[in-house]
């Protein structure tokens, strides 16, 4: 019997062309939060079950999770998300910490997802909190952060709208029109989708069996937001009352990046504040607001916006072969001379017919092609093709570092 | 109720001194990886238990990894080692990829540990294959990738020893001497394990039911292959009958590199040639060679030789903290100012009194701390405290990044 070269369902593998998207992802969002004095923490995938029961109660975990019974009678759980992880690794230390307290990670994150959905059971996010009493500019450099990202990535702020919204707005307005209970929660999920519900007035109605009249105004919490990004020059923001970003956790600001591009009207990534987290671990309260993003959205706004990089490495690459035998100590200082000059050097000494070299050197990705024989070794020129253009040149080899840098360079900007 | 911080039993929480650690280890092995050539993959954490049961058997996978049934009635395990997984990936797309074919991967690998060993259940490893048939040169780079690794950490080549061996060797022996079946499998259990049993040649004799006489001289193979790594320089090498490094997989070469420190005399990482792994996917054979480095031996390493690096982020770090609301324009734009210059900026806008502002920017870790009040805002002159000194300087804001960043390359230096 053979074995399937399949991955599991649901799940990616990542060849080395989709390896480098993610790592370029992963390396601009990096960038920009580190700028920002968020430093980078990470965890175990598995988490202790009760951590997500906490909030979502048993049920929940088990449909929608990987959760599973280990040998030691413990409930475990791959991490659906990562907010719970990092409020349970803030209230461990907390005595330790100082606030404001600015994190980030990049974790895989899993999700229980039927498979006929066709949605992906593992997927990267990048995580980015900031812990400690600071309000309004709290919220205002979270955004600050996601419209520096968004910018990082190529976009223009015409690109993309930035929604946001205060949940005491919904939770006042539920309180004085004594809306509670299952009524309140059915109303809120309503809400959620009110802008893709066109009969929305009829549903509200007949949910509460009365006339119900969704119209808020920014409060002065929203205003001041609104001037504080302003500040920033960020201004493609507009208040939307009816944004909820879900159920849990939040419990006053949210936001989220709105994609106006008229193909992709979607939500990008959102985030908010949520005080009452670090409750379920007996921690005195720590305010906090965050935003998640995933891998998956990410590329494909990139592929929306025709943004991914064209580069395929981050420095030129060299596939070095051997054509004489005797030619091999030359090949292995050529090997050393180009390394040592931070290029990439992958060598062939399978002895194959030069053809057969240019090919495995061009079907690999890499920039250019030497082959070192006996006369390379002797005259110490190299002929060095240019796999993008196909033409070749001669260049003496003590030479070939800076001309392959200079190529390579005008061939990116190119 | 409150629910406990700690995490899952057996594996780490990473704050972020000790993410910088990981991160600066995964760093110094990509830039070395990635200079001979190789291509970073990935694969999800999740695969089909099938794929380990090829090799190891049902029972092993139960009782050794974290395998569990899912709701489509999958037997689904977390990867306990990448070797599988990347033979899964080359065998899917052999026709597609270029040989000899260079990969690396730094997956975190998950193993069912009893806790009582105090061994950890999640960790890290860094995992370098080459595939194609490159022989000796192949096992020649390996080598010189694993040497320069060390290297790239700091260590001399006198800090430690490259063990080198042939399986052919041991095979050819037992069949000379009629050794087979389970006999045989004993016999390579006590030969791994020979340097710590002073009794080896009685226990030999005591399973084979005769003498046992184990002196092993280097073939043709070995002898090409410590040539080939002394032309290029790499000179600590020694031929060790005894090295097996384990059972799986290895068909030819096996090496390791093993500690000299006389606190810390053991391996370190190895790896070997392996020709026949594709093999359980139906695939034409494609031979490899390839070692994985875990992190938690790479960092015992760095701590036994005092190597760990002193800087703490990758770039100066700078503490900004508001001491009047109507200084907030200037901090807005002083933040500015700093980050474009890639400098690392956190803001503070609690509006405590200094001395709080100054210990919240020392205990963060950052290297310097700026109060900006009313006469910075009207003067443009800043006072910069260097966290590490204590002194503090009155800079004008324009010249500030500059002055940073010098002021912090002479800290690194110091």
């Amino acid at each position: 019997m053979t074995l399937s070269t399949d991955p599991y369902k649901g799940v990616r593998d990542f060849y080395p062309e989709d390896k480098r998207i993610q790592q370029y992802i992963f390396d601009t969002w990096k960038s920009v939060v580190e700028r920002y004095g968020y430093d980078q923490y990470d965890a175990s995938t598995l988490e202790p079950s009760e951590l997500y029961e906490a909030k979502s109660g048993q049920e929940i975990v088990d449909n929608e999770t990987y959760s599973f019974i280990d040998r030691g009678n413990r409930r475990v759980t791959l991490r659906p998300e990562m907010t719970p992880t990092v409020a349970r690794m803030v209230a461990k230390k907390k005595r330790e910490l100082a606030f404001p307290l600015r994190w980030y990670s990049i974790p895989n994150l899993f999700r229980y997802e039927r498979p006929q959905r066709g949605r992906l059971r593992e997927h990267w996010q990048l995580n980015v909190d900031l812990f400690g009493d600071t309000g309004i500019d709290g919220d205002a450099e979270l955004i600050a952060i996601g419209y520096d990202i968004l910018l990082a990535f190529g976009l223009t702020k015409q690109d993309f709208t930035i929604r946001i919204n205060d949940r005491a707005l919904i939770k006042e307005l539920f309180e004085r029109e004594n809306i509670s209970g299952d009524t309140a929660y059915q109303l809120q999920k309503l809400i959620d989708k009110k802008n893709k519900i066109p009969d929305f007035d009829d549903q509200a109605q007949a949910l509460l069996g009365r006339q119900f009249n969704f119209d808020l105004s920014p409060n002065e919490q929203i205003e001041k937001l609104i001037e504080r990004l302003d500040s920033k020059g960020i201004t493609n923001v507009k208040f939307s009352s009816d944004l909820m970003r879900g159920f849990d956790y939040y419990t006053g600001t949210v936001f989220e990046f709105f994609d106006n591009h008229p193909d992709n009207n979607r939500s990008l990534f959102g985030g908010g504040r949520y005080d009452n987290l670090l409750d379920i671990f007996g921690s005195d309260r720590v305010s906090a607001v965050g935003f998640g993003a995933g891998d998956v959205g990410m590329r494909n706004v990139l592929e929306t916006y025709n943004l991914l990089p064209q580069q395929t490495r981050s420095k030129p690459a060299v596939g070095i072969c051997l054509v004489d035998e005797e030619a091999r100590e030359e090949l292995i200082s050529a090997s050393k001379l180009l390394r040592d000059s931070t290029i990439i050097v992958s060598v062939n000494t399978t002895l194959k017919n030069p053809r057969n070299l240019i090919e495995w050197s061009q079907k690999s990705g890499y920039d250019f092609t030497i082959l070192i024989g006996e006369r390379e070794a002797s005259e110490k020129i190299y002929t060095i093709r240019n796999n993008k253009t196909k033409i070749s040149s001669s260049i003496i080899s003590e030479l070939v570092p800076s001309w392959v840098k200079q190529e390579w360079r005008k061939d990116d900007n190119s």
